[in-house]
């Protein structure tokens, strides 16, 4: 199954170029390697040129000195790793490179750029984009195939709790509650279901986008189950079952029939945003999957630059099926603060043109006018107006602006790096502004996307780029400064220790008539938690159970501070350091100040509970 | 004495344009015009122009919209002041403009464009000046005399209390204790002084630089007296006084015999900034003044772009008599940032190369060493350090460098528009750095610099641009923010209000190991102020009484708040809207608004300080 595109075939016809390829699973789970296989492939790259025995060992000790660090595990996987590499390698006979011919097929800009001709468009290509807009969603054409493991749904064990939906960032596991009518209507037969627990009459089903699952495991650890024993385990790739999730998630509605507040209900809800291209495990994609499913509809978002504004928006795929945009590192608040004031302007210009033209109209859209008015902030409402609307004669000034008729809320959202530091000045003028428009932080507590700088977010003690000797500052406290601000919700969540205050964060932010701000705690590659980032729940449950993070939400309506999560057991703070990278290897890097920088993060853990328990208790 | 500069002369004579001159102070004065004399131009204009009645009625008609909202009382005196004005309009005999030869002398760039013909310099000629320096304190060379009042000291009336010398925002009334000695090496004679109090033998003498005054008359305001005398009173500038001010002020020292951190002890200080062109009675340049008088030996300042970049840095002339840098408006954070940041690291170099060299120097050099690295951070001994290396054979890694061997603290200065808007990304970073920095807010509440627009320090209420119908959102609390961050040490000061608590400030801000933060209240002309600046003594005291400014101070090293002003009588508060134009013309501007801003402005007051009250007493 080696695919090339025709150039690269061409060129390895004509240039007799020697391909070998190495299949690396099971080195890599033999060795616990977490699919970084660049030693192996250096390896490769010195057999294949005639490296010396000798040169090769300095390879090897090169290896244990980057790896020191990290323990004599790694170390030592690494090196047997790169020994028994050679097994793997394999030599590709030319011959299986048949040249096809170009379909003669006229391709679109993001077909010719997936094909990798993107270096042919043309300017004048771009003509129709010249506004920047692309089409949103286009990720689900995609079928990237990276997980040689895909989660399989066993139904005996299965208790409809929808957990492992909520947790999976790049919305690949959905349950359905559905009737054999509306499968059969679907295309889809023969499935196994089992009898939806809430719904009379209806099937529950959990289907898998199998070709987009990453293979994170975050479903799997999720699960409950039942006696010990999982509704969902690893499986191999099946066609039959991606092509049935592409049935069921093409006519996904927003109709959940829970409470879309609570992890069983919100699972029914349709995201809007899928197939990202967000690490496997990424703690910030799921923030975001979660935040589209409950407001999908009315969301338009402005996106800092950063992990997120790469995911959500690398062209020619797009996991997006709402408005959304990027702009700058530095300017997405503001950014964000314009398109709010643009919609809101235009809205005031459709409520007085309303009133110009009240008497100009039919006795009914007279009165959707009013009905419009009296709830211009209702979302549903406002989008059956505007179906209303477009059906009938209404004056063409009215008929120019039919788009600002939904109700739509401005999110803006990005990362550490951009919200404490570097687009801080413009967040902290939105969080001045009074405007009800909604921000969320995905913190985690270092620049990500260009490789682990600190931030102002990083804590004491983290080992990062420009802290390689641990960073001496405290981590800056956007909650208590965010606090400080007149009328500013103000939540801090962590999904994978309490979803449902995740969800009861996100209802309030959104509810909240004035500026919201919520900072969601998410684990990241950069952090090395032990394991990786299949880990990330358990990860997350214990960062707050030993107090490191505050689970905690502001009413500043009645000025009240809520203190989510339960008092730490601060005498295991210690897990904190022995399970993440970024704090483990501040032993090996900075021995001397090691005690006194672990000290200092705990004291700070310590002090800022004690602020905001004494706080709430006021 | 007509001043024409010879270019003018000479066009004047050409196109024998007719030129008059109208004498306007006795008109200022009987209408109350604060020097505002752009209608009674206007209205020449017309004069001159053979305009009708009818037109100019137009014109009296507008001045009457205009005006409205700032009372009938200056309406009616703007009206009578152009009626009258024509009196006052002489025209001038072209005869008396002669014309000199240029005279031959080769000029430098600041001559060249005190002469206004900066448009001739060429490239090349700024070719000393390419790092972007200029000299410093060249604004004594100037003697503009715009004043036609300047104050007198009377010496039967004084007290010695050096209030004159504090408030005065451009250094040009001060105090000497000094022996007949030491006055007639000065060449000075026959000058009046008094008996020094506190000092045995010495005589005591206020100096006024009368060609420099503004004629603000702060210093007849803030003097107490004796016997309901004042000490100082208005009267005609006379060049006897003013050439014995130039005398003493250039010798002056920082040798005050009393303590620096009283009114009268900093009385005696040489300062460092000194007749700038801030407007008369400006309340920033105060501030600034005095901080040059306790710390400018050892001062560097990064400007932010505003009023006191323009102030401080307008060629040709510049005030600054020690190392003073201007970037940009939004980067002056970082800017002084970096300037500290570079003068550390240079500092830690030497250090090493000391070591480096200890067993090479003398003895006495290796003593000297030792000696600098102990007391890195003294002022007076790293000054003393540097003067005697400079003497002596030391290493030339070490005689490069040596103009870091002086203890700098860096002030990173700016006005409200940048701390708290345009540059407050930058002011987070830095107070976040734990770095020992320090930072100056003049706070007027508004952009002043660019005509008075709001600034998110602004209050709610507060007419101004952007915010013509008052403005809707509270005044952004940076106080409180500062104080959530580690280690930074916070005051908010109000020189007017109480004088010994900002020195107090200053002190403590100057002698906290971390980054500090004053925030200055600082009268403006945008703030309309019922008289003018010159009575912003009496205003400050006010607004601190009535619970519009809360003066404290906090230490975090203690996490001690201290609330310095008293208990504050809110039942006064109108006063705030009665005497300010700000929140006077809001009842014109938004009487619909006005009782609800007023209630928020005052509540908003209210609960600040019980917020920091409730703080002081945990």
């Amino acid at each position: 199954n080696i695919l090339f595109i025709i150039e690269n075939k061409k060129e390895i016809k004509n240039k007799n170029i020697k391909v070998y390829v190495a299949s690396l699973d099971e080195l890599n789970n033999k060795y616990d390697l977490h699919g970084k296989i660049n030693n192996i492939m250096t390896m490769y790259m010195f057999k294949l040129n005639n490296y010396t025995e000798k040169e090769i060992n300095k390879f090897k000790e090169l290896i244990s000195k980057t790896y020191e660090s990290k323990g004599t595990s790694v170390v030592e996987n690494n090196i047997n790793a790169i020994d028994e590499a050679l097994e793997y390698l394999e030599a590709v006979n030319n011959s299986i490179f048949k040249i096809e011919e170009d379909p003669l097929k006229e391709k679109n800009i993001t077909e010719t750029m997936l094909c990798l001709d993107g270096n042919d468009l043309k300017v004048s290509d771009f003509l129709e984009h010249k506004d920047g807009t692309f089409e949103g969603g286009s990720a689900a054409s995609d079928k990237r195939k990276i997980s040689s493991k895909v989660p399989k749904w066993i139904k005996e064990n299965c208790i409809q709790c929808n957990q492992c939906s909520f947790v999976c960032p790049h919305a690949c596991i959905r349950p359905f509650s559905i009737t054999d009518n509306e499968l059969m209507m679907a295309g889809i037969d023969k499935v196994e279901t089992i009898e939806s627990m809430g719904e009379i009459n209806k099937n529950f089903y959990i289907s898998v986008s199998e070709a987009n699952c990453t293979g994170c495991g975050l479903c799997i650890n999720a699960c409950p189950g039942k006696n010990q024993e999982k509704a969902i385990e690893f499986g191999e790739y099946s066609d039959r079952f991606d092509k049935i999730s592409d049935r069921l998630y093409k006519n996904q509605e927003n109709t959940t029939p829970f409470n879309k507040y609570t992890v069983k209900g919100i699972g029914f809800e349709k995201p809007y945003f899928e197939f990202s291209g967000a690490c496997a495990g990424c703690g910030e994609a799921g923030y975001i999957k979660i935040l589209t499913e409950l407001y999908g509809k009315n969301m338009v978002i402005a996106n800092a630059t950063g992990c997120s504004s790469i995911y959500g928006g690398s062209l020619p795929l797009t996991p997006y099926k709402i408005p959304w945009m990027n702009s700058l590192f530095e300017d997405n608040a503001e950014f964000g603060f314009g398109i709010h004031m643009s919609y809101k302007t235009m809205r005031e210009k459709i409520k007085k043109l309303m009133y110009k033209y009240k008497d100009e109209v039919s006795e009914e859209i007279k009165a959707t006018f009013k009905e419009w008015i009296d709830n211009m902030e209702d979302d549903d409402l406002t989008f059956a107006v505007k179906e209303k609307l477009e059906k009938e004669n209404i004056p063409d000034e009215i008929k120019e602006l039919i788009d600002y008729i939904p109700s739509r809320k401005v999110w803006i959202i990005g990362g550490d790096g951009w919200a404490y530091d570097i687009g801080y000045g413009g967040l902290d003028h939105v969080l001045h502004s009074n405007e009800n428009i909604n921000i969320m932080v995905l913190d985690t507590e270092v620049y990500s996307n260009t490789g682990g700088q600190k931030s102002k977010s990083t804590r004491v003690g983290g080992v990062a780029e420009f802290a390689s000797s641990g960073k001496f500052e405290s981590k800056k406290d956007l909650f208590r400064i965010a606090m400080s601000i007149p009328n500013v919700y103000v939540a801090s969540i962590s999904m994978g220790a309490n979803p449902m205050q995740t969800l009861k964060a996100m209802k309030e932010a959104y509810e909240h008539d004035g500026p919201s701000l919520i900072i969601a705690y998410s684990p990241c590659i950069e952090q090395g938690i032990y394991g990786g980032l299949t880990n990330s729940l358990e990860e997350q449950k214990m960062l707050v159970n030993v107090g490191y993070n505050i689970l905690m939400r502001y009413n500043p309506e009645e000025d009240k501070l809520t203190v989510d999560s339960k008092e730490p057991d601060f005498d295991s703070y210690d897990a904190v350091f022995r399970r993440e990278l970024r704090y483990k290897n501040l032993e090996f890097k900075n021995e001397e100040d090691y005690q006194a920088l672990y000290d200092k993060n705990l004291n700070d853990a310590k002090n800022r509970y004690n602020y905001f328990k004494d706080l709430e208790a006021k």
